[in-house]
């Protein structure tokens, strides 16, 4: 059983449904620590994260970053196996977190252990940044440490996300940016009434129509870069008691917007809001920024995940902006540059999740191999060419 | 104290919430009984029919609608008084059903014992059709009475509702008709799917922005002599989880269209369908005819409301089509023509409901002067004119 094998075999079988840690960073900290990694453990909250550093305090600080939370696993009877039982069935490793993202996790580990070892001098700093907070509210994990990077001037200047990346097999995707996402909570005012007067009140629908099909079917843009277009999708409109002769007096609706680099939170923001007001709505509309977009254009971090991918999957990946968000967005504007680079993702957050074995073997050398190529010698302007 | 009025608190004081009858038309028909008209009760379901007659099979059939159930009281603590007890504060009486309508159907009572009693030998039958079911579902109440009546062959040429139709003051409005009420729910199916990839969704509320909008602004008529216009209001819009990353496999909306003779149910439902179809909506559709309109043209029994109103209230009386439903739009599909003449409205369905005790001692007197004007003599020709 190779190392990388047995470390995910004892992820997986930490039941750490989000936030909850399950010992998982306690195990990788003791194994780094060995490896002559500074350890420190930053709890917010619930949530545990994991900062483990290893390297001068010159050069490019290169993170990979990770999670050790999964989502739940649903009914147990709908899984072949248990979801915290690793086992193998022809030549897939399954139980929840194998894809998204303990396997990679596991291959951080083994191929930093391997990484320090080799090149005990390396340039920069390599690290570990682990959270258990990915996959729920995502406000006590990455977002907090970013604020205390922000606070304690850590720069960072290469950030590998190890999230499942590929479509059909290990390398055939590099996830160079992703969307920004912004949510709405939209209240549109009517005035109550019986439907047999419609003329003493004021139908916040019939109201909302129109302004509600210009915000659904505009063109924000035609796409930035290899973005896809920014879209905006009403994903719950909720008016009326039931009764059918009623005419309530609101509309509550909830619409996301996945947006690319043209667009600012803010200048969305205004847009909607102007658009609400030319259709002379009466509304409420409250924000949440879910993060802004980022994107890494070509340059030293790009160049090598291209090689070292090519390497693996025989052919030069795919470079994607799309997909939805990762913990990357919280790093990104820390100034660094950001890749995301892991297994085949067609099975997460589903019963049965599942990566083939081969690929979660191949993957510490997968990683160590972006290492050496960024890391093992001293560049001396790798940091200002990042 | 009056006739009427001990009458109507003996009524008011069973706490008759629908479809609970709570022993009000065995206590008239026990009164009617002694008059001499013919008594039977009709129970479907839950619900008590009244049905008394008095007269020859010959010559018209004028009929005096009403029911004798209530809607609930809502909490003790909001009325003044207890609200089935009942009580005279400033000339009004207080308690529930006092004006919809147990005010009026100790007048009819009243007025058919003192006509019966004047015009032993009046012309055609004079008859009294009440329900415990018309605040409710209106499912085993006038619909089914109607029913039977179909089969029975029972004629009705006029039909007199005693609901309360006054505006200001009683006799200041002479309904003439109601609008029809057609409901639909309708379902838009989409496919779910992720906010992050809305090319692999169908978000079904963008789908059905537009062709909502249609059916919402679309102009269906001018109105129809004293209708007015058809209106379409949406009453309920139900789509999405809650969470704001999902789109919805499916919108769930409820809409009702109030409709003037203009149009049948028929011709509604499938304008509505087509518009639906032109904007490419896939749909499921489900239509409750909750009544046909009806409209009660110029003719003997319009002349001697008129006549009679403008009597009580000292002017001609408005000649109105408005308002909601009521129970005689089951009986003008047989062919009836139908009126609506009771005491002001402004307190129905709510807190410390009330009616003037000057209206209710004057309700008698306006229903009997209806009946003579109508059936004292023997009017040959009544029944074709009508």
């Amino acid at each position: 059983m190779s190392d990388v094998f047995a470390l995910a075999c004892d992820l997986i079988a930490r039941p750490s449904v989000t936030p909850d840690d399950a010992g998982c960073q306690q195990l990788i900290a003791q194994r780094l620590q060995r490896a002559g990694f500074a350890i420190e453990h930053l709890r917010f909250g619930e949530v545990d994260n994991l900062w483990a550093t290893h390297g001068s305090g010159d050069g490019p600080v290169l993170v990979l970053l990770g999670h050790t939370d999964v989502v739940p696993p649903g009914p147990r009877d709908a899984w072949a196996s248990d979801p915290f039982a690793p086992e193998v069935r022809d030549g897939m490793l399954y139980g929840r977190g194998t894809a998204d993202m303990k396997g990679s996790v596991a291959a951080f580990v083994v191929a930093l252990e391997n990484f320090v070892a080799a090149h005990p001098g390396h340039a920069g700093t390599v690290a570990l940044l682990l959270t258990s907070d990915e996959e729920g509210d995502a406000v006590d994990g990455v977002r907090k440490v970013a604020d205390l990077f922000r606070e304690r001037g850590q720069r960072i200047d290469w950030c590998i996300t190890g999230e499942p990346s590929s479509k059909a097999m290990l390398g055939d995707l590099l996830r160079v940016g992703r969307r920004g996402t912004l949510s709405a909570t939209l209240t549109v005012k009517g005035i109550q009434g019986h439907v047999a007067y419609p003329e003493k009140a004021r139908n916040p629908i019939h109201q909302a129509l129109r302004a509600l099909a210009g915000l659904a079917w505009k063109q924000w843009d035609a796409g930035y870069e290899s973005f896809p277009p920014t879209s905006l999708q009403i994903s719950n409109f909720n008016a009326g008691t039931g009764a059918n002769n009623v005419i309530p007096g609101e509309a509550k609706l909830l619409f996301n917007l996945r947006y690319n680099p043209h667009w600012t939170a803010a200048q969305l923001e205004a847009e909607c809001e102007n658009l609400l007001r030319e259709y002379g709505l009466e509304f409420d509309l409250h924000w949440h920024r879910g993060g802004e977009p980022f994107y890494t254009p070509e340059g030293p971090l790009r160049a090598a995940a291209r090689e070292v991918l090519a390497r693996f999957a025989g052919a030069a990946p795919e470079e994607s902006t799309g997909g939805g968000t990762s913990d990357a967005r919280f790093i990104a504007p820390l100034g660094a540059q950001c890749i995301e680079v892991g297994p085949v993702n067609a099975s997460i957050h589903k019963v049965d999740e599942h990566v083939r074995v081969a690929d979660l073997e191949a993957l510490p050398d997968l990683y160590l191999a972006l290492l050496e190529r960024l890391l093992a010698q001293p560049l001396r302007d790798a940091a200002s060419a990042g």
